[in-house]
């Protein structure tokens, strides 16, 4: 019996989502679990096959499934493996492809999380037919995948397309995963969005903002973004500061390859104009005149946990 | 009878450098002109044909050449033109391949000057074989070629590849030709270490050196790197600085491809480890875990006009 389904997994820096997908790149069924639940990558796969076994069984068991495809942070194509990871619990190197392996008896390829989420896009989404462009997903953290020529940029050692460790501020704010100081994940994340708020309400006293009343645990990006929609200054001002270094980044992204079009997803991209019009200003005004107003940004009309276990799903057909 | 020669011309900031090349990859005779001393881009093509058509007698005539390659900075390879190029003094967009095909009537390619050096070094080079690196020219100004999987990356429009103009100080020096503020060109190039000996010179008054008493004419990068080698503190302390600099954005351009080797071409390496020195250390200070010590930096072992002159030429073959 030849196999008709593909698994598609997503892992991402708090949740991963996972999928059942068939030939035509319908997602049958899905369902998702925290990342960071357990301290060992051993209990995360129990987690995972949890959920995950039961729906083997309802498609018919594994002899039905041609294999599992993984985008996580940090995933190397090459070798299988995640390497240091900074926003997942599992330190070192972990050599994820054996592990799901030996437990689900599938045959499993991984790449970076952003890279299936690229594969997703073009092959589904808003990119679909465009050879030439660089996803950039702004979520816990920044991931991206590079498309040139129609292909997925892997590079010498399979790490290619770790846009979000770019540094955008020297000497700037310290990301706590990596070490590296002023990085773009640094500031264009949910994480970051959080951070610059804190700092903007201790930067400036004399701001009246609604923030001011809101614990540290209810900081979060989603409410920032609330309270900016309701005209609050500072919040506004948050968005601003950011889509102003996200645009920055995104005119140096575009010198290197040339893309036709950036696509962003990912749930800091649910601000909209407030995140893209900064976003958009700064790219125009920080590119070379050869690209300026030539490359679009397009936000991605895919649901992002689809695109990603799509795109992880292509990985084994 | 069959074509055997090609030409291969490399049109640099300062110079111009042009080439009759065998198939072998062999440069038989070369010369080069003054790129800016006329101020239309007629003048420049009579400088040159007033010394290459004799080289093209010399060699049998237009019938025994293929055509004529060109590597020039902001040069479009799917157009044939040089495009509102910052170090030439041909404003707007320049038909040059039309132009060339014109006066010589032999078929012209282009291709961005960088990238005409890295296909060179590519064949003929310390890369020879390596499918995934990228070539920095440090030269009046700072160009690249981004080579993937063997193959030049041109993106969407042509100019993909364009490293020197990527922001590495948020709103730091003025790059003249461009209008960006703290791009990589205006620090990382023999312009860039003028400007930051001047800026050092004045900013630290109190410190002696030996280049206080040299006239502006004079304080060229070539100057100020014999006299860090004869141990002036302050043209050491320019040669950190620039070094520091260019290390950190590597580490930027590594996060993109992840190529095996970065290749550095052109006057500003004379300064070897004075300025190498420097790069790899910021380089790895600013690299994500899995690349450290990975990346080699490696000076092209190749002329620099050689390889840009061979890989011009190789655009026709």
């Amino acid at each position: 019996m030849k196999a008709t389904y593909a698994i598609g997994i997503d892992v991402g820096g708090t949740n991963t989502k996972f999928g059942i997908v068939d030939k035509k790149g319908k997602i049958l069924v899905q369902d998702r679990i925290k990342t960071n639940a357990q301290d060992s990558v051993d209990g995360f796969i129990e987690d995972l096959a949890a959920k995950l076994e039961p729906m083997i069984k309802q498609y018919g068991g594994i002899e039905n499934f041609v294999g599992i495809g993984m985008g996580a942070p940090n995933a190397n194509y090459y070798a299988g493996t995640i390497e240091y990871a900074a926003n997942l619990k599992w330190k070192g190197i972990i050599p994820m492809a054996e592990l799901l392996k030996a437990r689900f008896g599938l045959t499993t390829k991984m790449t970076n999380d952003a890279n299936a989420a690229a594969v997703g896009e073009m092959q589904y989404g808003a990119t679909k037919g465009c050879k030439n462009f660089i996803s950039i997903t702004l979520g816990t953290g920044v991931g991206s995948g590079i498309v040139i020529d129609g292909k997925i940029v892997l590079g010498h050692n399979g790490f290619a397309g770790e846009l979000g460790h770019v540094i955008v501020r020297n000497n700037g704010r310290l990301h706590k995963g990596t070490g590296l100081r002023g990085s773009l994940e640094a500031y264009a994340s949910a994480t970051g969005v959080r951070d610059t708020t804190i700092e903007m309400l201790q930067d400036y006293p004399e701001k009246p903002s609604i923030l001011r009343s809101y614990s540290m645990d209810e900081l979060t990006s989603e409410a920032v973004f609330k309270c900016a929609e309701q005209g609050d200054e500072l919040a506004n001002e948050v968005f601003k500061f950011t889509g102003t270094i996200l645009g920055e980044a995104l005119a140096t992204f575009i010198l290197f390859s040339a893309p036709e079009v950036i696509v962003l997803f990912g749930g800091l991209t649910k601000a909209g104009d407030l995140l893209l019009q900064p976003t958009k200003q700064a790219m125009e005004e920080n590119l070379l005149q050869v690209f300026k107003n030539k490359v679009r940004i397009e936000l991605s009309d895919l649901n992002e946990a689809d695109a990603a276990i799509l795109g992880a799903s292509a990985l084994v057909w």
